[in-house]
């Protein structure tokens, strides 16, 4: 609960109403009641301020006049989601240590922890200060992990790998598991290729569930500060993803992939190996990056869903479109001999 | 063990033959021995089943004159895949509460339970009777899980989602995880939209090994009664999926797709934000959905793998049908222009 | 620590230098300092050999005047991976078994395990020698893990499953889970039908992380010895996948798909039901395979990604193919009367 004066100045709104008139839950627009604060994202919305029940509304500027409490704020989205953080967000309370963690000699854990049952950490590891570990979390040995950040359930992080501060891993995720480096010998067995590096997440970063980040062969695999991967992300070997970047779900990265900072990666993405994609880039769902990717650049490549059977016939002239290229070269060699004779004519 | 008078009651079968004589197993067409049923799915099989060693056949009508005992089924797979449950089916038998069960306070358990060692139960989450919770199972505060349902090995359920009757979650699914939401701030930092919604499964769903199932923003996400979800699906945040819809591997929905009842939806498949796709409709395998799907509709489109240097080759000339749209116009204005002096001359 | 003189004998290589020097560490080329032993792959590295800081340098023949150890192999990168696992592999030691496992009934456990605490195994099972079982591995009833198999934390096998030796299976895969058969009833419901097969993974295989690999419905899933898969790869029911054939990560095998021996199935690849693919096949990347494939075929077939205005350009013209179709025959056909009415003038 707080009042829109307070709430105004925490998430740098302009507020044009009552600074003591109170809110107490964030919600979408078409279901925002009393007491609660909501955002018109476009023009659609800001039409229908005057009908919302809603006792104070973001909106972007010009302010316009209103019976509403309106705040005032150059990005709403960004505004409102900080304020359902600031009004729904839990503060942190240590749950201490579970009796029956599983540590390792020589590992260190840090102050405030929430550390649930069934927890196993390996011996030469760190943990830092308000560190949440859920149940059936495993961390191996020599890892670091650091402070106010949250492990869920049933996540596994193999052996030297470092995990940020403020870092949220998803249950299920797998964090340092051996690249896939193999190569074949004489008779076709796949001798491997043992992986050595390690994995690093930097600070303010979150894992999706279920997601799978190799360790390096040699080197490392990184995610930069505030990267953000939604669920079953598989992130190969040696690949390295740039500050901000945000990547949907489904979508692999090949080893050794290197992808710049702010970039959006849509889902089901499919990257080469080696492939380098500049900074602030876009790509769209399901595209196959073949090649490099020039910073800024908007990217993609799909056949979009379409009735089957108009498919099926785009599909057959797709498959003559080699037949077609013959039958266009053809024409233009008639005309141009009819053009010849015409010329010959006169 | 059946005898066949008993199975064919079961399941809404017509018998031809001795409903005295007894089945053991069901089995394949090509491997069915004596004590075996099977299924003739088509005429192939239909002609094929004097030589069959099996004690009996489930057929479409109309019925034939045979030596084997025949039980006629409009829908002869259904009847096989009900009889493989009644020969099959082990009945339930409790095994109990293990004794290292981690129960968080004001839960509250059903009876006849089978839960494994190593469990976890947060706060205040209520179990059904007869539910069974493999080891490594991870149910949030707040949970409800009702009567019947089998929660495989290592899955994750969050805070406050809700779980129906009958429902088969299979191994390291995770159900509950925070949506993808994000919003840039100026430097392009990515602020997190707290999810606040919830994740329901209604009764009779079937949730694949590694599936991820995010809880809404504000709302909930939701699987209606009879959904199945093959392996690795990813359902993002506030997606609804109607009655008896199945959903084939490695697909993902992105963020509020609403896809109504009795689809099929195959692998692989990627679906924009918010699509609605109609009851009964078709989506083909790696089709990307990126407009809303009228029901009962057949929907897909893909490029069919082929000889690589011949798709190479269709690549090359596809990435030349600008140019080749421009070589056709210009054919057209040449010919147009014969015919024009053709006209004048004559 | 070896000496050059034994390396070279292990990795089958010709030394030509000084068989005592001494190697710690296998580095990659650019990185390689004192100490460490390298591998040019091609003719850019060769220029640089003299130049390298390394103790020694494999080549492929033929041999070069050099100021440096050099090791002859006809396959570089693969003695360089040998020499990797000389110098960098861990020999076995045995941890024990941890007092809290929770083991059925009937099971046997072999000698020197290495079984972490939070380890499952279901009656009936049996445990070969020098297995590691890490934690939150969970085993069913009637499973057999054979000798010198690594399985990483919170694996889940499902009963009746059988895994070879020296088999490494990476955290949270899953092995075993219900094959996806469905029969919709008279009312559109999906009625499940049991999936009573197993799975088995023959000796020397590496299934990577987050996979899932589905039980057979009747008969079984198979992977033949010396299999290796990525990540969040998914083995439909009754696959079967030939010796050393690799899978790169998010492929998905839908149901009774049969791969021969030494595929290369690249990633997001995606198979239709019951598809024969033959020895040595090359699948490449995002590949829809929807029909059988021949031995030693190179198969293939997306829209590579480019700029996305490009793309849509692209694809309108795509769209408009039958249109294009019906301008090129009409052309045809004024074209083929200019050239009949020319010849009747004659």
């Amino acid at each position: 609960m707080r009042t829109l004066g307070n709430l105004a100045e925490l998430i740098d709104a302009e507020l044009i109403g009552d600074p003591e008139a109170v809110v107490r839950q964030a919600r979408p627009f078409d279901s925002a009641l009393e007491g609660d604060i909501t955002f018109a994202s476009d023009a659609a919305y800001r039409a229908k301020i005057e009908r919302s029940a809603a006792s104070a509304i973001i909106i972007a500027p010009p302010a316009i006049d209103s019976a509403r409490n309106l705040l005032v704020a150059r990005n709403p989205k960004l505004a409102f989601a900080r304020a359902v953080g600031l009004l729904h967000g839990k503060s942190y309370t240590p749950l201490g240590v579970s009796g029956d963690l599983a540590v390792g000699e020589g590992s260190v854990l840090g102050e405030d922890l929430s550390i649930f049952p069934r927890v196993t950490i390996g011996a030469g590891s760190i943990i830092g200060d308000r560190v949440t570990l859920h149940p059936g979390v495993v961390i191996g040995e020599g890892c670091r992990v650091n402070d106010d950040t949250v492990i869920h359930p049933n996540v596994t992080i193999y052996a030297n790998c470092e995990i940020g501060s403020r870092v949220i891993i998803h249950a299920g995720a797998v964090i340092g598991a051996d690249g896939f480096g193999f190569v074949p010998d004489e008779e076709g067995r796949q001798v491997k290729l043992l992986q050595l590096g390690r994995v690093i997440v930097e600070d303010d970063c979150e894992v999706g569930a279920n997601c799978t980040i190799d360790r390096g062969g040699f080197g490392d695999t990184v995610l930069r500060r505030g990267v953000k991967l939604d669920n079953l992300v598989q992130v190969g070997h040696n690949t390295e993803l740039g500050e901000n970047t945000v990547v949907a779900a489904l979508t692999g990265f090949s080893g050794g992939t290197i992808v710049g900072r702010n970039c959006i990666i849509a889902g089901q993405v499919g990257t080469n190996q080696h492939i380098t994609i500049g900074d602030r880039a876009t790509i769209t769902g399901q595209a196959a990056v073949t090649r490099n990717v020039k910073p800024g650049a908007v990217i993609g490549g799909i056949i979009p869903a379409e009735d089957h059977r108009r498919w099926l016939h785009k599909q057959a002239l797709y498959s003559r479109l080699p037949r077609l290229n013959e039958r266009v070269a053809r024409l233009e060699e008639i005309v141009r001999r009819i053009g010849q004779a015409k010329a010959d004519e006169e």
